[in-house]
């Protein structure tokens, strides 16, 4: 993936996946004795596939502002354990139950659930050393902005407040406006932050972040519609995972307050939104535009 | 409680308690919307009691060069803030089963587990937030110094990779030098991390840092014999926890590897090992001197 070059999307998200899942795999503990079952249910949670969505924005927002590959694949990598830890712990018996995810045995399927709640704590720890540390970037303050950025991102006000808000909206009926917050913050704000990583790494002017957190909101929210039609439409086959749970646990979803085709309208609109925040990169942010496409067109 | 004056520990820790507290409570969030449910368990997590044993420490050994209250109680609040979210984790039916904690039922009797699993993800998330932030010491690298050691005292070679072990071990015979190696990841890591933040915030030569590093590994085994001889000695209503559970569970700890009157003795030499390293300090280091003496001689 070159900036500026024509390449396709998948072509370029699946390079990128390809490299994270290298830096992933040389950052993961080599556990011995009596923790290794903990290292190989991280291992088992962190390699198990993907899209590798998050890591992409990173990269691709770094790339903007010639950010060393070097740096924005340890961000991208530590967005990603947190992504992990997030599914690892959402997928437990006691939140959403989960059997399989990317078509394969959740870790407390595999492993048990006290190595589940351990594995997801362990990367989301993790990802707070690896910020942290020199390699990462050599400026102190860039390396806290990131470790603070994502903390916000993934704490009581983003992720987990979110994850909150959807156990809770379970047993109660929510507006359009509560379902936005909810996947603002369940899943918006952590988007949010792979995308805002790489202007933090490449010390970008302020017009240029609110323009990539601009992108970054309107995305985050498509392609969260896109997941609720995907999960009334799509086969599990193709998926990996269980469909048609949000409806059966009647959870409050985009497209139980929209209905399918407004739903899908909606998607269009706020990725026409998105990419229209992009035009101060000009052609340089095509691979951004291109993903946000993408990302509603997607049947996984 | 001030450097160099003779003041009780039991009157130091209770100092310390409440100002840990009254800072603790200032930082927590205050929710409204659906995620209230999770501030409020929380809260209820945070502000349950206990001795306040680590934020004392922090404090102590942050006091010793001169640190402003202000910096360090931030700190002592990030390490509680832990310190609550692995009580609230390990208290899961999926991990020790724990239905009372400090003589009240635990997060996920009085909530539910899976709002119990996201109010420990929360805090642990908050504690890096607190120590990025500029309030936490004006020097970029002190901050990042912070975070990264509160993780590796935190991670797979520190907390959860204790309780990993502690888990295996469960079902496993583990001679002495195993079992220490479980407590000083499981326990000693995070008491260390401790000790060692009022060095950081106060920027000590490598003299003082050894030093405290030494009295902190000493003392937190100290401590763990005396927590594990109050498994076996203690009294339910005065400990606030159910008593006889590791000896009921099979599991590995000095007490069980050394025999009762053996363990006192370790824990006695431990503990003047530890009081030994605080030379350097003279006489202001006396406060530090008396908790590792009372940590072995508490009945709770």
């Amino acid at each position: 993936m070159t900036v500026g070059t024509k390449v396709s999307v998948e072509a370029a998200l699946n390079e990128v996946a390809r490299l994270v899942e290298r830096r992933m795999e040389k950052l993961l503990p080599v556990a011995e004795g009596h923790e290794a079952r903990l290292a190989d249910a991280v291992k088992y949670a962190v390699l198990a596939g993907g899209k590798r969505l998050r890591p992409f924005l990173v990269v691709a927002s770094a790339d903007l502002f010639g950010v060393a590959r070097d740096c924005s694949l340890r961000v991208a990598a530590a967005v990603e354990f947190v992504h992990t830890y997030s599914l690892i712990h959402d997928d437990l018996p006691c939140m959403d139950d989960a059997d399989t995810r990317r078509g394969k045995p959740t870790v407390h399927k595999v492993f048990d659930e006290a190595t589940a709640v351990l594995a997801g704590d362990a990367l989301l720890t993790y990802a707070f050393e690896i910020l942290a540390e020199e390699a990462t970037h050599s400026d102190p303050r860039v390396r806290l902005e990131l470790v603070r950025s994502l903390a916000v991102a993934s704490g009581f006000h983003g992720m987990v407040g979110g994850q909150m808000i959807d156990l809770v909206a379970e047993t109660e009926a929510m507006d359009l406006s509560a379902i936005t917050r909810l996947q603002q913050m369940k899943t918006g704000a952590l988007m949010g932050f792979s995308v805002e990583a790489g202007a933090i790494l490449g010390r970008a002017p302020m017009d240029k972040r609110h323009a990539l957190r601009g992108y970054a909101r309107d995305m985050g929210l498509a392609f969260q519609i896109a997941d609720d039609l995907l999960d009334i439409e799509g086969d599990a086959a193709t998926l990996g995972k269980d469909t048609g749970k949000d409806q059966a646990a009647g959870k409050a979803t985009f497209v139980t307050a929209l209905g399918v085709e407004r739903a899908r309208t909606q998607a269009e609109i706020l990725t026409d939104q998105a990419i229209e925040y992009l035009d101060v990169f000009g052609a340089a942010a095509e691979l951004l535009r291109d993903v946000a496409r993408f990302a509603i067109k997607r049947n996984k």
